[in-house]
C-alpha cells in the first residue's frame, strides 16, 4: 500500500468510529449503565485513559489483554481502550468456571486481566490455576482514581490487517479456540451490521447479547459508528428487559430465539406501538410460531445466521417487499430461513465432502463454506485447527444446510444435531419448529438418543408456557398434523429450564447426557 | 497484502455488489426504464456481456471507456460493464457541447465511446473536433444484437486501489479536471451512503440525480448493493417525477434544492402518506423555508454536502432525536447545516490559509479540508492541479465554511460567491435563504455586481412561484425583517428560469455576465 497516499488511504479500523462520534456527537449520550451515563466525548476520554493506564502498567503493542465483565460500561470501553493501547482484546465468557478461564488466559498468554469487581474473586481463583504472570486490574473505585490520573493514549494501527481481538469460541464441543479478528474485518462488518439492522444516530441499542460473545456481533463498534446509544444490562431477565425497553425507548436489541421466546412469554410483555422495536435473532433458527408471536407485539424480527469465526452475522434474512402480499404463515416460513450473505459477505456456498457445491434445490444437505473479508484470520496459536477449518481457502462452518433455488440458505443442523433413525435423516431443527407451534410449548430441544433397532430416535425436551401442562401423548398426536411419523419424538419431556450457552444456544450435549436413560429400544 | 490469505482477504470493489445481488436477489427487479425492466440476474448478464463486447472491440485493461447517456439502463449497466472489462469508466455530461466533449475524450484518451442513440449525432460532432481514434458504439438495436451474441466477461481488480472511474468536474469555473475514483473508495462510500440514506432491499430509488455526476454519488453501486430497485428517468420534469413517485412507490431520490423546490411547487405535488419519501438534498444548502415546505408534503430531507472529489456526499446532516422537541424553525436551521462527516469520512477540518484549524465558533470562516478513503486519488494527467488541491496531505475543497461548536459544518460560500461590500463580507447563501422564505419566491440566486463606491453589491435574481409577481421594493422591504441593511440586494430581478449545471447548481458566472449591466454606482 503506497504510504505516500496519506490524503486518501487510511487503515480501516473501528477505533476511528469512536473518534468520529466523539467529534460529531460529542454531547450525545453514548453509554447508559444503571444510573450513570457518559457522552461520546466521555466515552472516548475514558477509553483513551484506559489505554494509557494499560500502557502505564507495562502493556506493549501486540500484548493480549483479557476482560472479564458482564455487559457493563467497562466492556464497551474495553472494545476501544484495549486496542487504543495497541493490545489485542480477549473477552472472557463470564459463565466459565475459574479453571476454564485459566486455560484461556494461558493459551492467549494474556499480560493483564481487566475485570468487573463482581468477578474479582473468580479472577483470583482462575489465577490460582495458572503459573502465568498476569496482572489483575479490578475496575473498582481505585480503578476510577487511576483512570482520572491516567494519560490518554490513542494508538491506531498502521496495518488494517492487524489483529484486533481474540474470541474464544463458546465451545459446545471440543477445546476452546481463539478466533482472531482483524481491524479491517471488524470495520467492514460494523458497517454491514448497521446497514442491515437499520442502526442510525437515532437508535437506542439494548445490550442483551453478551459483548464477550463474538465481540457482541461487532455492535460495540457498530452502534458507536452510528452515534446511537448503548444501554447496558448486566443480566438478561425478561422483566428487566421490558423495563429497559420502555424506560429508554429502545429501538434495537439482539436475542437468541430462547431469549426472544422468554421475552414474548413474560407477563411484562406488551405491544410496542409508538416506534419499531427491531430484534435481530440469531444463534438458532426462530420457529415460525415465535415469529408470529413477536410480530403480534409489534416487534420487527431480522433473522440472521453467523458464527464466531465470521464476526457474528454472516447471512441475514432481511424483509423483502415481495413478501408483503403473502399470508402470515408463508411469511414466517420464508423469514425463518437464514437468508443471504450480508452486504460484505457475498461468498457463501453449501458444499459436499469433496468441496463441490451441492445443487440449489432446497433439499440436498451440505456444509456451509465461506470466504471473504468477514472470515477470521485463523485460530490463535493453533495452526492445525486453522488448517482443518480452512482446508482449501474456504472456511467450513460445521453447519449443515440446504441452498434453496433462490439462493437462500437454510440451516438444517449442526452436523452432530442430525438424528439418523433407520437410515433416515431427521432434522432436530425441523422437529423443534413444529413443537414450538404447540400452544403449551415455550421452548423445545430435540436430541438423538441411542436406539437398539433404529440406531437413533428423537426425544424432545421442552419447557411449558406459564401455567400450561405438557402432555407427551397429546403433543405427539398433535405433531402428526405437521411431521412425518418417523420424525415424531418417542417422548416429550417437560423441564423447568433448558441448559444454555452464554449466547443462548441450548447445550444439547448436556441434554443428551442427562436424558440418556430415556433411550428405549 | 499477503496473497495467501485467500480465505479472508478480498479486494474491495463495488462490482462484488452486483455479483452478490444477482445471486441472492436474482429474480428481483433491478432496473426499470420506461416499459422495460430487468432483474438483478439480467443486469449482471447484460453488464458482463457489455464487458465482453468491449473486450471484443479491443478494449484492454486500464483503457478509458466513455459513456454519453442520460439516466437510462445503459448508464446503470456501464457502471458495472465498463469496469468488468477491466476498463476505467468515463461518464460524460450530456449537457456539454460537442467541443467540450471532445476535450474530455482527448484528455482521458478514451478508446471507446458508448452512447445512447439520442446522443449519436452529438458524439459524431464531438469526433469531428478531435483527431483521436475513438470507436463509437451506439446502444441501438444493433447493439442489442451484439450484446446477445457477446461472451460475458467479468474481470475483478486484483488491487482495490485500482482506478475505477474518471469524473470530469462540471466546471463552474476553470478547465475540466478528471477526478480519479478507486474501487476501494467507491465500495466504502456505497456502504456509507446506504447507511445514511437508509437504502435497503425494500427501497425504490428514482434516478433524478444524473449518473454522469460523481457517478451519481455512488448510488448505481449502492442501490445495487442493497438490492433495491433503480427507476430510470431520462429527463427530470416535476410532473413526470411525481408520476414516477406514485407509479413505482418510490422511497428515495436525490435532488438539488432547485430540483426539490420545483417538485414542491408543482401542481402535481401531493402529500405522501403511505410511506416515507426520503430526499437527499445536496449541491447547495436548502433554505429553511424549502425544508418546511417539503416536510409538509411528508418528505423526509437528509441534507448533505459533497464534491466530485469526495465521491459525492462527504458530510451528512442526519436527523437527531435531540431535535424532536424543538420547534420547526429551530429544526430547519439545524437541518440546513451541512452536518458532520459521513461514517467513513471522519477527517473534515476548516482551515485558514496556513492550514491551521480555525476556531470552532460558528463564526470564523475558513476553507473545508478533508482526507480519508473517500478522497479522490487525484486529477488524471494533471499533477500540477493535484498538487495544488492537495498541498499538504489535505484536499482543499474550495468551499468556505464555519465549524460550529458542536463540530457541525456549515458552508458559507464558494470562495467566489462571497460578496465583499464596503469591506464587509456578505454570504450569498444567507441572502438566498432569506429570499427563499418569501411567499412569492421559488428560487433565488444572489450575485455580486461591481459597484463604484462599495466595490461589490449584491443583486438577486429570482424565479417567482406560479401565479405570483415579484416586486423588488416590496421584497427588499420585507428582507429588513431578517437581514442587516448592507446585505439587502440593491435589486431583485425576476426571471422565468435560472441557468443551472447538470447537477442543479446555479451557474452564477453566467448570471453575473447576463446581469452586469444592472451594476449601479
Amino acid at each position: 500500500m503506497p504510504k505516500d497516499r496519506t490524503h486518501n488511504f487510511e487503515p480501516l479500523t473501528p477505533l476511528k468510529f469512536l473518534q468520529r462520534s466523539a467529534t460529531v456527537f460529542g454531547d450525545r449520550v453514548a453509554v447508559v449503565d444503571g444510573n450513570r451515563r457518559w457522552t461520546y466525548r466521555e466515552l472516548l476520554d475514558r477509553s483513551a485513559r484506559q489505554a494509557g493506564l494499560l500502557r502505564s502498567v507495562g502493556v506493549a503493542p501486540g500484548d493480549r489483554v483479557a476482560v472479564l465483565a458482564p455487559n457493563t460500561h467497562l466492556m464497551v470501553e474495553a472494545h476501544f481502550g484495549v486496542p487504543f493501547a495497541g493490545a489485542v482484546l480477549v473477552t472472557l465468557n463470564t459463565r466459565l468456571d475459574p479453571r476454564e478461564l485459566a486455560r484461556i488466559l494461558d493459551h492467549a498468554e494474556c499480560s493483564v486481566l481487566l475485570c468487573d469487581p463482581d468477578f474479582a474473586a473468580t479472577a483470583e481463583q482462575a489465577f490460582a490455576s495458572t503459573d502465568a504472570d498476569i496482572q489483575l486490574v479490578v475496575a473498582d473505585q481505585g480503578y476510577e482514581a487511576l483512570l482520572a490520573r491516567s494519560v490518554p493514549w490513542m494508538e491506531l494501527p498502521d496495518d488494517e490487517d492487524a489483529v484486533l481481538s481474540l474470541n474464544y469460541t463458546s465451545g459446545t464441543t471440543g477445546a476452546p479456540k481463539g478466533v482472531m479478528y482483524q481491524h479491517r474485518g471488524a470495520y467492514l462488518q460494523s458497517l454491514a451490521v448497521n446497514s442491515h439492522f437499520g442502526i442510525t444516530a437515532s437508535s437506542v441499542y439494548l445490550w442483551t447479547l453478551p459483548m464477550f460473545h463474538c465481540n457482541g456481533w461487532c455492535l460495540p463498534w457498530a452502534v458507536t459508528a452510528a452515534g446511537g446509544t448503548h444501554i447496558c444490562l448486566p443480566a438478561v431477565r425478561p422483566r428487566e428487559v421490558w423495563a429497559a425497553v420502555d424506560e429508554y425507548r429502545v429501538t434495537h436489541l439482539c436475542a437468541a430465539p430462547t431469549v426472544l421466546s422468554s421475552l414474548c412469554a413474560d407477563p411484562a410483555a406488551h405491544t410496542i406501538d409508538d416506534r419499531t422495536l427491531s430484534v435481530a435473532v440469531g444463534g438458532a433458527p426462530p420457529a415460525p410460531a415465535l415469529i408470529s408471536r413477536a410480530t403480534d407485539l409489534g416487534i420487527a424480527i431480522t433473522h440472521l445466521y453467523g458464527l464466531t469465526e465470521t464476526y457474528g452475522p454472516l447471512a441475514i434474512c432481511d424483509w423483502r417487499r415481495e413478501w408483503d402480499e403473502l399470508d402470515r404463515d408463508e411469511q414466517a416460513v420464508l423469514r425463518a430461513r437464514q437468508g443471504v450473505g450480508n452486504v460484505i459477505a457475498e461468498q457463501i456456498r453449501v458444499v459436499d465432502e469433496s468441496g463441490a457445491d451441492v445443487p440449489s434445490d432446497g433439499r440436498t444437505v451440505g456444509e456451509v463454506a465461506v470466504r471473504g473479508n468477514n472470515v477470521m484470520l485463523g485460530y490463535y496459536r493453533d495452526e492445525a485447527a486453522t488448517a482443518e477449518a480452512i482446508p482449501d481457502g474456504w472456511f467450513r462452518t460445521g453447519d449443515l444446510a440446504v441452498m434453496h433455488p433462490d439462493n437462500y440458505l437454510q440451516i438444517r443442523d449442526r452436523a452432530k444435531d442430525i438424528i439418523i433413525s433407520g437410515g433416515e435423516n431427521i432434522s432436530s431443527v425441523e422437529v423443534e419448529s413444529a413443537l414450538a407451534a404447540h400452544p403449551d410449548v415455550l421452548e423445545a430441544a430435540v436430541i438423538a438418543l441411542p436406539h437398539d433397532h433404529w440406531g437413533e430416535r428423537p426425544v424432545a425436551v421442552v419447557t411449558p408456557v406459564a401455567g400450561a401442562t405438557v402432555n407427551s401423548d397429546e403433543i405427539r398426536a398433535w405433531l402428526r398434523g405437521s411431521l412425518a411419523g418417523f420424525k415424531i419424538p418417542d417422548s416429550v419431556v417437560a423441564v423447568d429450564e433448558l441448559p444454555k450457552t452464554a449466547s443462548g444456544k441450548i447445550r444439547k450435549k448436556e441434554l443428551r447426557e442427562d436424558w440418556a436413560s430415556l433411550g428405549a429400544g
